[in-house]
């Protein structure tokens, strides 16, 4: 029952909107990154204020147009790119992007939904603070999208996924009204919690305008290192042994396997690889801490321990900044290296920290029973979320294979659903994981979603098609 | 268009549950803690599992009767205690007290919501692990309340509210159907955020049953202090102070005034009070650190700093455990110290953590003006969280004053909100605050909060009169 952009309609709403709000349909506001077919548009709009946003979403409510909130286009699942009939309205948040204050003392910064994730980190820094949320794509994404589709990332073993990092929120719901929240309070109890119900939503309930976003104290002293760990259940004995002795510092704690290691040598000779044979397993541990004591020497404290508890073999300690940049570029080149070799099928998965390597056991052998494959997973194993990474035997080209797109994917999803795992640990749903959400989503959460959906959006305007699959 | 609990109703009862569920109607359950008038109650029922938990509420929203759920019974603002037609089931937890697993690995426990805090504060403890949730009434408050209230408390400034503590839920919706949501993911990004609804709801949309709760390592060194400081300007200055010098490490940062001070010598002499003269402001800071410092040398070299700054003018460092924990005997005599003097009214506000100085100030500017009142303001300064509490002169009965009871509420609540504040910074809303938050919250967020009761819970059964006013 829903209706296209109409000549009429855009005349309305070029009445309400100045010039620059109207934008041309370029091809990046319809790509898909994950390399499906491209979307379409009936009409771009990028209001300026909170207030243009409302006539757009009181306009689109009116005309019964459907509405895609678009942040910075990198999401993985589809959320922001729709092929659906009728062609809708892209509300892109790009020229709302200002970073609107500081409040370093509250650990307190408020940035509208278009500010670029490492437009935020530099605002904290400059104020001598830190915006922890970091991701391989923190150069174009957007607040909105990251909160929109509450992003992971790197750190949110220390520091929480997008949702833990919000205080407060202004957005307009389907209606058109603008909700004022951008409370800077670290407590307040007074009803239901409409913010986290935003956050996470992918925009189907609502598009945040601006949010009120928790930084924290930078740590004096950062250090990374490599540890090379004779199997997955060596890595989470040495995460436990590591919380034993540094505690909440470890930032970041992730896993990198051989296979990994060996696409970056194929694809990318470029990117120096830490030890010459390269190992099945390895963690990159990354601490940041204050009050004295250097990073580096705590590491080195790990890495004795799990060393003479034979969870660690061998390790490389950064013995600078650069150095633990370099580390880093290795992690950060893992996603291109695959796009390069060409995956089957990518997957996002999680399941509870205590049974990653059964999770990493139980998928080989499921995959070795199935044909010809090789596995990369990485990702991020202190928060038991991994990247499963199907791809074809050496050699063979993914398109001989990509017909197995859908079945590798029920095989992955499968098990990650039977082990008590989810399905999307930090992507979201979008539209590519629609259907998987029904199949595998408890009943009752279900049905209750559908009841919220139904009851914020009776016209079904707000992202039609992603995260409840449209009726 | 609610029933009240008739015989038939309690035969439906009889017949789905066994004959331990069905409780005599002690005055605890009826017990209003702020001294309110007592509740009625037409059946308590203490279900022993989700099943029976589903049973009464499927009872209950086929026959219309209203269901008001009952977990500790020590909440500060009615939510558990009615005394609005028709009598409704009282649904206590009690039954439901199983810690169901602990997983030390994983940092995750399992809980009934009819689990006290104590006990799964003990759990996490033989364990190795903290559960970090700490509050005066943790000897009674239980699991689900806690959830239900999105309790604070002492710790919020390090491990964050009971939202922040809670990865999954299992709970009994408004129409009968039980979510089996316990996951103990740290991400799972498959859709709207139910859980972080359901918290901080108050038993109005759903009750829930279990909680899969956070544990965090347990710091190798404690310590505490009291700092005395010149204002509370100083006081925020030493908080930053101390955040650069121990990061995380600050597990709790407490205002306590000389009125409370004064309060605590009036009405039990028993309680050591830490300085002679008692201060005007003084501050007391809890740190847990890990990784080989002590705890207390930290404590001294924040007391170091905040001295030669001239923030910190006297101080005192706990020197064994003992020592530490009757320092925190101060800190928890104080409400009870209110309670023997007698508030013409108590407030639970906060603001954005810079603000707090300047509400102290004008808190005390408005009161001048108004009369004759002693006001003890106190707290989790470090969440910008006061207890800020109004009283009559020295001599005066509160009986005299009581009268201006809802005067004074609004003169703090009024001045809360004009500062970006809120009135109830971790209590939550109940039934004493439901008209204050149609007075004070955002409109859009009202409305929304009103869609939201009447999409899960179209009947209206689920703790009528709680968060929202009744129709």
């Amino acid at each position: 029952m829903l209706n296209p952009v109409t000549e009429a309609f855009v005349a309305t709403l070029r009445a309400s909107l100045p010039d620059a709000a109207i934008r041309p349909t370029e091809p990046r506001y319809l790509d898909e990154p994950r390399g499906g077919p491209p979307g379409h548009a009936g009409l771009v709009v990028a209001p300026g204020t909170v207030e243009e946003v409302a006539s757009v979403i009181r306009a689109a409510s009116g005309a019964r147009v459907p509405v895609i909130p678009y942040a910075g286009g990198t999401g993985l699942v589809g959320g922001q790119v729709t092929t659906q009939e009728p062609a809708p309205v892209i509300l892109s948040m790009e020229r709302m992007s200002a970073i609107r204050a500081v409040y370093p003392l509250e650990n307190v910064l408020i940035a509208e939904a278009g500010a670029i994730l490492a437009n935020v980190q530099t605002a904290a820094q400059e104020a001598g603070r830190l915006f922890p949320l970091s991701l391989a794509s923190e150069g174009s994404a957007r607040v909105g999208g990251l909160l929109g589709t509450n992003a992971g990332g790197v750190n949110v073993l220390r520091y929480g996924n997008a949702r833990e990092l919000c205080l407060g929120l202004e957005a307009v719901l389907p209606n058109g009204e603008i909700w004022h929240g951008l409370k800077r309070l670290r407590k307040d109890n007074t009803g239901y919690d409409l913010r986290n119900l935003l956050i996470g939503s992918e925009g189907t309930l609502g598009v945040i305008t601006a949010a009120a976003l928790r930084l924290f104290p930078r740590p004096a002293s950062e250090s990374a290192a490599f540890m090379v760990v004779p199997s997955p259940d060596a890595a989470l004995a040495l995460l436990s042994r590591a919380k034993d002795i540094a505690g909440e510092a470890i930032s970041a704690f992730e896993l990198i396997s051989g296979v990994g290691l060996e696409f970056l040598a194929e694809t990318m000779p470029q990117v120096r690889l830490p030890f010459e044979t390269p190992p099945d397993w390895m963690v990159l541990m990354d601490l940041g801490l204050s009050g004295g004591r250097e990073a580096a020497d705590v590491l080195e404290q790990i890495f004795a321990a799990g060393f003479e508890d034979g969870i660690v073999t061998d390790g490389l300690i950064a013995q600078s900044e650069a150095q633990r940049q370099e580390f880093w570029q290795v992690r950060e080149s893992i996603p291109l290296a695959n796009k390069l070799i060409g995956s089957i099928s990518s997957h996002d998965i999680s399941v509870p920290l205590g049974l990653v390597p059964e999770f990493i056991t139980r998928g080989n052998e499921v995959f070795a029973k199935a044909g010809e494959y090789r596995i990369n997973c990485f990702g991020h194993m202190g928060d038991g979320n991994l990247h499963y990474n199907i791809f074809p035997p050496k050699g063979v080209d993914k398109k001989s294979r990509i017909h197995e797109k859908s079945k590798v994917q029920t095989m992955v999803h499968d098990l990650a659903s039977v082990m008590e795992g989810s399905i999307s640990a930090e992507h979201g749903i979008g539209r590519l994981k629609a259907a998987d959400l029904q199949r595998y989503g408890d009943p009752t959460r279900l049905a209750a979603m559908r009841v919220l959906k139904d009851a914020f959006d009776p016209f079904g305007i707000m992202n039609p098609g992603a995260v409840l699959a449209s009726n």
